[in-house]
């Protein structure tokens, strides 16, 4: 398996044709995958705003006011108004934002961005990412997935997501699957499109390096069984149901 | 980047020199990284066993036949013993058993296996994964990470994660690092070892292929700082805090 970002990309502009500046610069084979960050997916789609776009209800003015007083830290309320209204559930709300997006991905802030956006102040997840991975899978006739950086539980710093994707599987389905001594298999949904956005996030980095797409190259898609749900339902993600119990308390 | 599986690996038995093994099947450069999936590690160091070695204690039992009752599926006590055993705080007790193990990490099951494990009942995670890599990382003078797969909240499914490493950073630290327009990074540190062992478990697969290590090839590890660690302390996190609170309840 081969991962490598397309070189030279120019800064991504809102109405930007970004399939057609991927397939310029890119010798795409039917049978590789394109990873794109959805940084650049966002600018495209005009999701850059100044935070005047957000006028802060009272509900976001609370948070703020909280948020600043715990972390000792200046909080706009208008970004916490931004947070809430790409949000659908709250499920941490101090000492930090964690939200469901309207489209279910589970991330910090709502997965809203404030690096890499010249000329704005915030830059929003792309609104419907599968979506968005469908046009360029419809113009690059590849499967497409658009990425994420996010943290996560139990385990230090962030890594690469998918949040989005079209034309592959969520998940290579190993049930009904056998081990090498013909046992039924333990682990038995492995998802690929996140190991794939992880695979892509080594190469793309988090900084000033400009590369926001990767393609991923000898991946074999084909012959296995594949499922498609990418984010847990609550009735079935225990963690959720005892942040819904939870309450941040300073000792 | 470039990630192969080292091919006509053996089944690997208890004493078998992994190192050795490794070194005979791939043409190891200086840059490169090895990853090897800790089902391997394991059966080298000798973690398969029989049940028969966890006779159950009271704690076991009581763990087991609620999960029996919950699940309507038959549990073995000795396995609820053997979770425990491997395990020094118990997250969730059901409707599975969450812990985490003795070397800190998160996983269900302590990350038990049943699949793979030929003439045996169950295989162990290796005793301490980062004392595992350095062993390897001595004997092959490349950066080792060891990988299991496992689950996680919000999202389906599971994925190929580092629960050791060796001779490389747990995590690129961008902190300080600038973006596109100059301003300090939002994400600031991301976990590359974790991203390779994903990268790496899309090759490996988890079924009877037979692939148990993947050679990464290309990629840039000098040039940026590193941070150490893996797992994160329960103060910190506040998922884990949540679910002290939390217990199973059957609507
Ligand atoms: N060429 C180009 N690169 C960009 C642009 N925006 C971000 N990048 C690069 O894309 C990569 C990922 O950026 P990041 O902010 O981490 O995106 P995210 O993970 O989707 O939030 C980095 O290498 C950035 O330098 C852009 O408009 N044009
Ligand atoms: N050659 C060889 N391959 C193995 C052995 N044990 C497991 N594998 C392969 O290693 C890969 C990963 O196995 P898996 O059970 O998912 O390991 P885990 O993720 O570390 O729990 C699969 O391709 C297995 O077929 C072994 O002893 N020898
Ligand atoms: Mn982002
Ligand atoms: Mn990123
Ligand atoms: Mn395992
Ligand atoms: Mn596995």
């Amino acid at each position: 398996m081969n991962v490598t970002p397309v070189p030279d990309l120019p800064e991504i502009r809102e109405g930007d044709d970004l399939a057609a500046l991927i397939d310029e610069r890119a010798d795409l084979d039917s049978a590789d995958v394109v990873c794109v960050a959805s940084t650049v997916v966002s600018k495209a789609e005009g999701r850059a705003h100044d935070l005047d776009a957000f006028p802060a209800g009272p509900r976001a003015t609370e948070i703020a006011d909280r948020l600043a007083e715990i972390t000792g830290e200046e909080k706009d309320p208008r970004f916490a108004q931004a947070v809430l209204e790409e949000s659908t559930d709250l499920l941490i709300e101090a000492p930090f934002l964690l939200t469901e997006t309207r489209f279910g991905h589970v991330g910090v802030n709502a997965g809203i961005d404030r690096s890499n956006v010249p000329g704005s102040d915030i830059l929003l997840l792309p609104k419907r990412p599968d979506e968005s991975a469908r046009r360029l899978h419809d113009a690059l006739s590849v499967p497409v997935i658009v990425t994420d950086t996010c943290g996560r539980p139990f385990r230090h710093g962030q890594r690469g997501v998918a949040i989005g994707k079209a034309g592959l599987p969520a998940s290579h389905d190993w049930r009904g699957e056998h081990d090498r001594d013909g046992r039924e298999l333990g682990v038995t949904v492995e998802s690929i499109v996140d190991e794939l956005a992880a695979a892509a996030n080594l190469v793309l980095g988090e900084g000033s390096g400009g590369e926001p797409v990767a393609v991923v190259r000898e991946f074999e898609l084909d012959g296995f069984a594949g499922s498609d749900e990418l984010f847990r339902d609550v009735e079935t993600d225990f963690v959720r149901q005892a942040l819904r119990e939870w309450s941040y308390a300073r000792d």
